[in-house]
């Protein structure tokens, strides 16, 4: 595998285009169309929030199927807590879509990002979509920028790839925004992977749930899941193979590849997290089974006692002791060991002794690596989240609706 | 029941001391004792952390027979993360008061709270337990303000009442200490209360845990409990009461005055935490059954965006919207009514459209109660917490190991 550049319109037989429909007050580019020449194989995972937007709950009709042509996207306004005026939107977006590049209805996706509780503006929607469809292109660069909201910098990576058993090339591009939850809008963590490989339905979610399992499912900037979270994954099948029907080599190499796509992906969101100073990684290893392990990353990672701490540059090792023993994860506290950015700060119970300047500037670096081992068997897992600052509160409280 | 001045000195046999023993660089008071005239019947709720301090351990040890005499403890070493010699310095700090007390070793209760990592100064601690037997007094004023660490001010309470059957007059008095957590101190929640009622052990346990669950249980600074969250509670029978062996309505009477003295401790904590400009109410009603209700709160109490939106004064119910869906709590979201102080602002999967003016100043208040209806049930449960501002984080943030 290598990556190539560029981003969703780098597998065969995808365009996209990004314009400003006049959603965002800004001015800045707030739609975004992504279309594939032909048919596709569609895959998708949402928001687990009983809080369900409207262009959440339509997508997931239109996805009975496992088809798609297309996804419409808007930022600056989510189309969520909007009631039956909502879905009636959602429903419209996708009309407009779909008798502009005259496909089915239900073959158009939808999703919306930004502020919350506010009816889309329709007319300007109506206005971008007709705007988006003369300037879909297969070189298209503004996409990845017109689904962002309150994210510094957009989020995009490509990848080629030779199937083992079949030697053909595939191609796979995803661009995602995330941020944190950012007042007024619910900052959406917001996904879109395209790829030219030929699957079957089932194969492709399949392994787009485990990719997301080991990428936007192990990112924190607030805890909290937003009511219109979802990723999005189109196969064409342009790439030529022979469909992939069950889980080979060709399978395996597939899922390889889209986890790196989407890792790449999660961790740009945390790097680009409100007001982060720190990008940190959480180890914890050693745990009986992966999912306690991921328990207790998770719980450490939501820890605002070891963010702040990170933010401060105090290796505190207490309080991720304390963060891991309240993670309702069984160890034996005699067994633990911390580790900060290489250095073993606590062992057989108790803290290990360093001369004061062997610790100094430990916590300096952008990138802090927390390793939690609980010695009692080989379950793993790895989670990315940023510090908190005054910078995060000056953002979430100082913003007003 | 009626509210009267003092705390744990109140009840009928009880003293206290409260002095200085140089553990705290500080120089303010550090240790404290708490004496019954004789044996009691005594509980315990410790902390669920797997991180388990030393004085945690031993206490339960102690406690097997449920019966206590005395509780030393020591704010400004919280003897956590101590390994093999923590637990030899708990045990000696239990020895030295039970040959000053003269009474059995296992009679004997601890308690620590401050710095984690460290071992207890012996030295001092035993010139501190030598200093505070001789001052033990039913009218101490200290106790309360030696358990403290960077609390800001005292947390005490009592109650006088009748027992409805018996006509017996009992006393029930209570102090804490709380805060959020603080570096370097995991800043435990540690609560003593005492009582002159007759009962039998079990049911005290019994009581104790009932009072706990919709009090201590209900707060929340950081979200993390500690490794030295303990709340003890002693009976000595001294109000001369036929000791109450079933859950009679005497006992109901006890449990609802426990309640009154868990919850204003509690509230107290909150209160007083680390940073905050506001102390909020959320009230979950409509749920299933109350355990969801309190799953709901709990959520939307650790959200960091709904406390920084209410740092800055902002009535974002679509937070709170996010936050109750997130929670894992089943809903419909068209039911859903959220209410801060006294306005719907979200009814029928919908925002209540306000003018303007009509929300401004509605955030003002140092209170805020936010009211979340799932209109499914008759579940319902109370939690409080605080917002989440600049100073959380300076605090947070600042201090280093």
């Amino acid at each position: 595998m290598k990556e190539i550049n560029g981003g969703i319109t780098s597998p065969v037989g995808f365009k996209s285009a990004g314009i400003e429909a006049g959603i965002k007050e800004s001015g800045k580019r707030d739609m975004a169309l992504i279309c594939s020449n032909g048919p596709t194989a569609a895959a998708a995972v949402f928001t687990t929030n009983y809080m369900q937007a409207a262009p959440v709950k339509l997508s997931q009709e239109h996805l009975k199927d496992k088809a798609a042509e297309a996804i419409v996207i808007n930022s600056g306004n989510a189309n969520a807590c909007t009631g039956e005026q909502g879905m009636i939107d959602a429903k419209k977006m996708t009309e407009i879509a779909a008798r502009n590049l005259g496909i089915d209805l239900d073959k158009v996706l939808v999703a919306s990002t930004g502020i919350i509780g506010k009816y889309l503006p329709m007319e300007k929607v109506k206005n971008g979509i007709d705007k988006l469809v003369p300037v879909l292109s297969e070189t298209d660069r503004w996409a990845p920028e017109a689904i962002l909201t309150t994210d510094d910098c957009k989020k995009e990576i490509a990848f080629s790839f030779y199937l083992p058993l079949q030697n053909t090339e595939v191609k796979i591009g995803g661009i995602a925004k995330g941020s944190g939850m950012i007042h007024p809008e619910m900052a959406t963590m917001l996904s879109f992977i395209t790829t030219d490989l030929a699957i079957k339905p089932e194969l492709l979610q399949e392994a787009l749930q485990e990719a997301v399992e080991v990428s936007f499912n192990r990112i924190s900037v607030d805890g909290d899941q937003s009511t219109n979270d979802s990723v999005y994954l189109l196969a064409n099948g342009k790439a030529g193979n022979k469909k992939i029907v069950n889980k080979d080599d060709d399978y395996k190499e597939f899922v390889k590849v889209l986890k790196k796509v989407a890792t790449y992906l999660a961790r740009s969101i945390v790097a680009d997290g409100e007001g982060a100073t720190k990008f940190i990684t959480i180890k914890v290893k050693g745990a009986a089974i992966d999912r306690e392990a991921e328990k207790m990353a998770r719980k450490i990672a939501n820890s605002p006692l070891v963010k702040t701490a990170c933010f401060g540059k105090d290796p505190n090792w207490g309080r991720i002791a304390a963060s891991a023993g309240a993670s309702g994860v069984e160890f034996e506290a005699n067994k633990l060991i911390i580790e900060i950015n290489d250095k073993v700060l606590f062992k057989a119970g108790q803290p290990v002794n360093y001369e004061k300047e062997k610790l100094e500037g430990i916590m300096d670096k952008k990138e802090i690596e927390i390793i939690v081992n609980l010695q009692q068997g080989s379950g793993r897992a790895e989670f990315w989240t940023t510090d908190l600052s005054y910078e995060y509160i000056k953002v979430n409280a100082e913003y007003h609706t």
